[in-house]
């Protein structure tokens, strides 16, 4: 097992997320699923659809990260320039690959094939193709750059497909909680909690909830005897603060 | 009426997101309503909570966009120091903010005002506040900094207390219509009505609903009667290659 810390970024590429039609739905299933397998998702960024902030973004989260994966505009329309985009940040060529082009012409009749349809089997030099069962235009790799579509159900598919073959880490395990009293309560011996172990990660999220206030507390690290640990000292925070212990409540939005 | 194109950026700190304990929904909202007033958000970060993480992104953005809008980190415990961060972003001091302070003071029972809770009041020198309605603890602005607390309900009461006093510019409108049509179908013809509308952004969105699929397609400008017309030859469009124009089925999520 890889002992060292695997990372990744997330690119979501749209005019239509920054405008609001959209709401993004694709980063959330990446990083639990990427979580899944010890890759911890360490960034993410939203760009339009404009070359040159594809291009900057991705050069800058390929070099940093393990990972990256991008969602959004490899389809065949004329706002869909993710794959030249990507080329462009590898300083490779753009072709037919003859496998995609394969793919796309025995999954339509021939009537069906458009020169719209063609383009997207028009990918970087030497790109890994990565199958969708759902809609067939596969999305593809260049080395650690995964590039899927941004329709949720079709990217999901095609990751399914190969999220196998990624090389993980160790399984980041997390334990939560809840309690009906305040941050303000809990937050000083909280902030002494995490000081006694830097090593974890700590996280305080308020909520409000059908007409209830309280606070969720989420420790995370790889080690499940010190995550123990930390669990009983978070319970037993709670309870000299005069607060009762609840399971997490899970208010993912607030 | 400003009539330059007025930007933003928009910065998510959190691990809750980035794990993805946490779907984000303030993405959405702020990105619907500041086109409302004609400021168009042309890129969004997500960043773990860490000093460098979120000093850089901060410098960028402010630097690059005509505004930046900041959610999470903003609360009274050890993982929240998006406050000081921003101050080490300007390079200015943080120290307790007197008014913000009074505010808290006046609002916690004198046993409740916590040392966790005054940190809440340590603000960049110079920031102005931004009234938080709901649990009073406020967010503020440094220039073209808008710090906001992460909690959606708490993030949105503040907005809409200062939105009003931003300033916009051109109102972006947009016209959408849906087709069962494929992108494959429209794509070439489509391709061919951008590039002679280069100033209109033409999105084409495909989705999957109900068991139907076909394509969402979106014009976005600042002028009615431009887009009157790109409307009209979208239609024709449609028509043209066989397709019904159905009202935009607004599938918001694919």
């Amino acid at each position: 097992m890889n002992k060292r810390q695997i990372t990744a970024g997330i690119l979501i590429i749209g005019n239509e997320v920054l405008s609001g039609r959209t709401k993004d739905v694709n980063l959330q299933y990446l990083t639990l699923k990427l979580g899944e397998i010890g890759i911890q998702v360490s960034e993410a960024r939203v760009v339009l659809d404009e070359e040159d902030k594809i291009i900057s973004a991705v050069n800058h989260l390929r070099s940093v990260y393990d990972y990256l994966f991008t969602t959004g505009g490899i389809g065949p329309t004329h706002d869909d320039i993710t794959s030249l985009s990507i080329a462009k940040a590898f300083g490779i060529g753009h072709e037919k690959h003859p496998e995609a082009e394969a793919i796309l012409r025995s999954y339509y009749k021939i009537g069906d094939i458009t020169e719209a349809r063609l383009r997207m089997a028009e990918l970087p030099v030497g790109a890994h193709l990565l199958y969708n069962p759902v809609s067939h235009a596969p999305g593809f790799c260049v080395e650690n750059v995964y590039v899927l579509p941004g329709v949720p159900k079709i990217m999901q598919a095609i990751f399914e497909g190969f999220y196998n073959n990624l090389t993980g880490g160790v399984p980041i395990l997390s334990y939560s909680i809840s309690t009906l009293l305040g941050e303000g309560i809990i937050g000083t011996d909280l902030g002494v909690l995490q000081l006694k172990h830097p090593e974890v990660s700590i996280g305080s999220y308020p909520f409000l909830k059908d007409g209830k206030t309280g606070t969720s507390l989420v420790a995370r690290h790889t080690d499940q005897v010190l995550l123990e640990q930390v669990k009983n000292e978070l319970q037993s925070l709670i309870v000299k603060l005069g607060g009762d212990v609840l399971s997490d409540l899970n208010n993912s939005e607030t």
